[in-house]
C-alpha cells in the first residue's frame, strides 16, 4: 500500500469535501468569499478529512455526513490557520502568501470568524449533539492551546508536559476528533469510539513532534523553509527540550541564552544545529515520535481487518514519515 | 417606568446571567480566564440578555434556559468587540483599558475565538436546533458585516442602503436574535416570534443609528469622547450619509475629500460639525431614529399587554434617548 492507494481509496469523498468547503463560500460579501476561496484553493492535504472519512468506512458508516462533517472540520483547522499566521505575522503558507500578507489581518480574522460560523451552521444542521459537543470542545481546547504556547514563548522553564499539552490542544486533539466522529457515524461502541479518540490524539502528537523536528532538522530543499523559524518565534519544541536533556549545563546555558535573549541569528542557530547533531537529537525525537506512532496503531487492532484498517494504519507511518 | 423599574423586574435573571458569564470561564489555561473576566467584569450594560429575558418573559416562558442563552449572546457579543477592538486598534472600551491594549493582540484574538467555541459548547448543550441555528446564522452575518464595513472604509459613494446592510449585520441581527428567542423559549407562534424578530431588528438599526449620530454630535461631556472617532476610522455613517444628501455640490466635495484624504484634522472635523449644524444634521438623523423606534415597538402591539410589554416598549425609547 502507499499514499496515492489510500488516497483512492477514498477519492470519491475527497471530491465531495472540496465541493463542500467551495459551496458553503455562500456570503452576499464578497470579499469573504474571496478570502476563504483563496485559502482553500491554495491546498492544503485534507489529511483530517482523509482520517475522519476512513475511520467512518472502517466502522460500516456508509452515509453522507461524513462530508459536511469533514468540511466543518476543515474550516474550523482553516479559522485557526488564519488566526495563527495574523498573530505570527506569518508571510508564507503552503508555499503561497498568506491571506494576511494578501488581505490584510483585520479581513483576515474576520474572515476566520466567518468560517467558525459557518463550520457552527453546518454542525447545527447534521444535528448530532454527540458530534457538536466534540467539536466545541476541540475548538475551545485550540484556542487555548494557542495562548499557553504565546505564555510560554521563549520561556526555557518549559518542561516536556507543557509541550505534549501545547502540541496536543493545537493539533491533537482536532486529529482525535475526527476519528472519533468516525466511529460514532458507524455507530460502534463507547470502547470503539475511544480506541479511535486514542488512535488519533497518539497520531496527532506524533504528527506535530514530526513537524518540529523538521523545523531544526529537516533538508531545506524537501521542506522548502530556513531551518529555524521556531527558534525565531521563541517556541520551544522536542529537538530543544531534548537538546537540553543532553547537553552539559555550560552549554544549556547558552542555549537557554540564545531563547531568552531572542538573538536567533546565524551563528547562534548554527551552534544550537551542531549541539543538536553532536547529542544526536534527531535519532532520539524520532525514537519518541515512533513510540507515539506505535501507541496509536495499537488502538486499531481491536477493530475487524479491513482495507481501511490497512489505510489507517498506512497513513498513521506515513503522516510521520521522514521524506515526506 | 423608568429604567431602574425595567433592571429591577429582571434583577434575579440579570444577576444570574452574570454568574453564568464568569463561571463558564473555567479553562485550565489561567491567561484565557485572567482575559475573560477582565472584560466581563468592566462592565457593560447586558442590553441583548435583557432584551431576551423580558422577550420571554412577556411571552410566558418561566424556565431557566434564558439565562444560559442570554450568557452564549453574551460571549458571542464579547467576541465581536475583541476582534473588533485588534481590528481598530482601540485603546479603550467602556471607559477602561482594552483588552488588547493590557493583554495584546494576539491573546485577544485568541481569547475571542475561545468566547465563540466556549458560546457554541452552551447551545449544544441547550439542544434547540432552531435557536442554535439563529445564533449561528447571527456570527456569521456579524464577521459579514465587519468585512464589509471594512470594504466601504472611505468610500464616499457608500448609499444609504449600504450603511443600513452594515449596522443591521453588526449590531441588528444580534438584538433580533434575542428578542426572536425569546418567542421561541415562550413557545409562541411563528407570527410572533417574526413580531419579535422585527422588534429587535429595528430597535437594533436605531440603536446603532443612535450612536453613530452621538459620535459626531454628541455632548463630549456625556459621551466621554472627543467627536468624530468614526471620521478618523473613515466609518462614515448617518450623519455623514445625512450631510452629503443636503450640502451643496461644492460642499460634498470638500466633505468627500476630508474622508478620501482620511485627514481628520482638528480643522477639517470642525468644518463637517459646522456644516451638520448649518443642515440641522442632527434633528433629521434623529428623526430617521424614531421612525425606526416607533416602526419597532408596533410590532409589541400583538402581543397580551404585560409589565413586560411595557418594559420592552419603554426600553426601545431609552436605548437611543438623548441623554444617556
Amino acid at each position: 500500500m502507499n499514499i496515492n492507494d489510500v488516497l483512492e481509496l477514498v477519492s470519491k469523498e475527497r471530491d465531495a469535501v472540496e465541493q463542500n468547503l467551495l459551496e458553503n463560500l455562500d456570503s452576499d460579501v464578497e470579499m469573504v468569499n474571496k478570502v476563504a476561496s483563496y485559502v482553500f484553493e491554495s491546498g492544503g492535504k485534507r489529511l483530517r478529512p482523509v482520517f475522519l472519512i476512513l475511520s467512518a468506512l472502517m466502522c460500516g458508516y456508509k452515509g453522507e455526513r461524513s462530508i459536511n462533517i469533514s468540511g466543518v472540520v476543515e474550516y474550523i483547522h482553516t479559522a485557526t490557520l488564519l488566526h495563527d499566521d495574523v498573530i505570527d505575522g506569518a508571510l508564507y503558507r503552503r508555499g503561497k502568501k498568506s491571506a494576511n500578507n494578501i488581505f490584510g489581518n483585520d479581513i483576515t480574522v474576520l474572515c476566520g470568524d466567518f468560517l467558525y460560523s459557518r463550520a457552527f451552521m453546518n454542525l447545527v444542521k447534521d444535528g448530532d449533539s454527540k458530534i457538536q459537543m466534540i467539536l466545541a470542545v476541540a475548538a475551545r481546547t485550540m484556542s487555548e492551546g494557542e495562548v499557553f504556547q504565546l505564555i510560554k514563548t521563549a520561556d526555557v522553564k518549559i518542561t516536556m508536559d507543557d509541550y505534549l499539552k501545547i502540541i496536543n490542544s493545537k493539533t491533537a486533539v482536532l486529529f482525535s476528533s475526527c476519528c472519533e466522529i468516525g466511529a460514532i457515524l458507524g455507530g460502534k461502541s463507547e470502547e470503539h469510539q475511544n480506541a479511535l479518540k486514542e488512535f488519533g490524539k497518539k497520531l496527532g502528537i506524533a504528527f506535530q513532534m514530526a513537524d518540529d523536528i523538521l523545523d531544526y532538522l529537516g533538508d531545506p530543499e524537501k521542506t522548502g523553509k530556513k531551518p529555524g523559524t521556531d527558534l525565531n518565534e521563541g517556541k520551544i519544541t522536542l529537538p530543544v527540550i531534548t537538546l537540553l536533556e543532553n547537553a552539559t549545563p555550560q552549554e544549556q546555558k547558552r542555549v537557554r541564552n540564545i531563547i531568552v535573549d531572542e538573538s536567533a541569528t546565524d551563528e547562534n542557530l548554527n551552534y544550537i544545529l551542531e549541539l543538536m547533531h553532536r547529542y544526536e537529537v534527531k535519532t532520539k525525537s524520532e525514537k519518541v515520535v515512533d513510540t507515539y506512532i506505535q501507541e496509536a496503531k495499537q488502538n486499531l487492532k481491536i477493530f475487524d481487518k479491513s482495507i481501511y484498517n490497512d489505510a489507517l494504519d498506512f497513513l498513521a507511518d506515513y503522516m510521520v514519515a521522514r521524506d515526506r
